[in-house]
């Protein structure tokens, strides 16, 4: 691709030479000759060997280089990279994968020992990787990528264009029992389901449960990192951002355009509502309702009071100190 | 199932008409002519199709349904559902499964792809799944499940009636080394095994390490959840609950019918008393011994204290007006 | 390996008998004849039926064991099991695993259903083991063994020495997305790599993530437990030791010879100097420098610091009485 093609692909301003080819992608420092880059702020030093360089729209320094004149480097990087380096399809069906009869099996790729079960329907241009294991009656729509040893429980549904990373297990009974006195505890049924949405990203080794009676929903556009945990009967709105380690439990709401941080642990039937921002490590107590903003600790607060919170604590050795003094005073009076 | 013997079958009272089958259950809002739900409170106000209802001993309200008085309705509903909905057997075994000459097999089902060691035992009415990895000298006790991709170590040891959701992994080394100075870490030996009781689940992805000397054991009736990590020579007793996410440091002992949180991180050599309860997220310093109570927060604390502290440390701001009132009224004599 | 063997092999002082057979280790009381053990510190109280223990030099009990005084007991002993315990070796390729044509292996052990990719380089005596899933150009160093169902992706190096227990995944992608306005998040290239040095060892389901664009680093002597969350373009040095379920964000930068305890979580972009000692469940924000030392908490301070506001904290009731007090005897006044 052509550097004055890339600048016509991003709606950029071209400043410099426009003909070079440009072959990969890199980080700054990294980047040689026929690569391009991104700089994230116009004021920010840098040196490079990169041919080509996404620029903010406010960038005024003096360079030799092609640069590219964009509102947001980074989003215009990523936009390019996926058409300089597009994810390498792989493609056939190996001979030892064992598909049942009953599937409709469209896909691009299958792996070597892959299993699909009865009634199971898979799209156009998927991919299930080594090992995968796809139980019964599971639907995956087209041009997903499910990569080797994942494993999808019977009667999972899946959308379009996501992506499974390795391990990752969907569909597993969630976790609900019922004590029975001294005999312990009785299974309670978990015989719901999980339904996964389109362009849905979930990280290696994360495990989704199935809805007890009713169930698990994932929406459109949300990402999950690696290690995560949604408990049975979880509704995850569109475009949520769940970083590594974070645990959700059972019937809790998050809506849409929420971002949660690593490692937050959220109790039962809780509610984040749209477009709220939790820091890593907080805590969500069982049925809370969190509002939109920005939420920090545990048990969660607002930021800035949480931030306000901490300094007093901080500052906790010179209020003894203050109250030490006072009592001197008054004793000497 | 018809109602009468639904009631029956529970011991409950039956009020309304009992000839009608029951084929499903279901949640409240979603159960439909033929399903049968239940209702936690008496008091709660509710609206269902569905046909039968399981409600509690005080429950008074004038309904059309056919309603079943039982002391739990949670726990009658759990039970009737596993007679309602047994969970479907696989039977067979795949003919690409690598089991050795030498292992004693007699398990109901044995998925595509799954491989079994020298000398293991495995009982009757067993279901290994599709990937599962059974190492040498396993044994595993009749009716038991272990889901797709699960692996089992060597010399492991599972009773009756266990359920592994997908990719457990039961035995591999704990973690344990000793510094040699500059040249880094020797590995400490590894070679126990673990231990695990009838009636046991664990959760998709959780970890259990087989004992450094002597054995890793979880005792009858335990359930742990997704994403647990249980270290070396963790000795846990019948009837614990733990959620996702929690960490049990080597050596540490959990008394039976405690109830462990999610995110709970506990440390090496610590003892948690029968009965006892720990809220999500706390944390467990390592020798520390946790007796029968609730417990709550980092490092532990009796909830009534974790409570009473949270309550302080949210009134830090008006201590320090109250401070610094009286230091100005001090100044103004 | 006779007593008096075993004695020179440590470099330590045998006293009593050295003739008998030493085959196996255990812990002090569940020794039998024939078996060694240790004792930690040598005012410690003990008694056993091991054939052998290894002392600290300062051990002066009377005793009719043979003994043997070493400077570090436990690490001696870990020395000598590695002798007398050698993991056993796996040997022959198993006739089921898929190998690509264009691979260089020269493994020890290759088990069922395994399947390794195009031009990877697989040194010799590795063991790969069931069901583990190894992609295309990566390479591995001789002596490594990779426990089942393992997933090393694409172009992924690994050196000598090392141990991957079950169900790590190596090298998926990094968590990186960029926000584009009302259509959610565009994928941040995760086209980089990991790169993993000799002897080093990584738990069960734990995920390493490819570098976006460069290389997440795990060097020489690193040891990781099972469930740990490495973000892309992690650098991490020699001889670290990081406990299970600890999460390091992108970027960020651990030094050599740290200690990380469990369930730590670590913000991107952070630095960890070298010999750093983080407690458990302790948060680490994104930018934070960690100097050398022990530290605790989250935000982490210094242990010492920890503890004093911990402290505080815990005296916030007697504090408020005083204030009280004061109060009252100025209104009196």
């Amino acid at each position: 691709m052509k550097i004055v093609e890339i600048a016509e692909f991003l709606n950029g301003i071209l400043i410099g030479e426009g003909e070079t080819e440009i072959n990969n992608i890199a980080s700054l420092d990294a980047a040689k000759a026929g690569e391009i880059s991104f700089l994230d702020k116009a004021d920010a030093g840098f040196s490079t060997n990169a041919s080509c360089l996404l620029v903010p729209e406010n960038f005024t320094a003096e360079t030799s280089l092609s640069i590219i004149k964009v509102k947001n480097p980074k989003l215009a990087f990523a936009k390019i990279a996926a058409q300089i380096l597009p994810r390498k399809h792989n493609f056939d069906w190996h001979s030892s994968a064992v598909i049942s009869e009953d599937a409709t099996v469209k896909a691009r790729f299958i792996g070597a020992f892959a299993t699909i079960g009865e009634h199971t329907q898979i799209g156009e241009d998927v991919e299930i990787h080594d090992g995968v294991r796809i139980g019964k009656n599971v639907s995956i729509g087209r041009s997903t990528v499910i990569f080797p040893n994942c494993v999808i429980y019977d009667n999972v549904s899946i959308g379009e264009n996501c992506i499974f990373h390795a391990g990752a297990v969907i569909g597993a009974d969630g976790f609900g029992f019922v004590r029975d006195g001294a005999n312990g505890y009785v299974k309670f049924p978990q015989v719901g389901t999980v339904s996964i949405g389109d362009d849905v990203e979930i990280g290696a080794n994360t495990c989704i449960d199935r809805g007890a009676l009713g169930e698990t929903v994932i929406g459109n556009g949300t990402k999950i990192d690696n290690l995560v945990q949604i408990a049975h009967n979880v509704k995850i709105g569109e475009r949520v951002v769940i970083a590594s380690q974070t645990g959700i439990s059972g019937s809790t709401v998050i809506e849409s355009d929420c971002v949660i941080g690593g490692q937050v642990g959220m109790g039962d039937h809780a509610t984040v509502k749209t477009g709220a921002i939790i820091g890593s490590q907080a805590g969500v107590l069982p049925g809370k309702i969190v509002r939109s903003g920005v939420w920090w600790g545990t048990p969660v607060q607002p930021l800035d009071e949480y931030k306000r919170q901490n300094a007093m604590v901080k500052g906790l050795g010179r209020l003894r100190e203050e109250v030490k003094e006072i009592k001197k005073k008054l004793t000497e009076k």
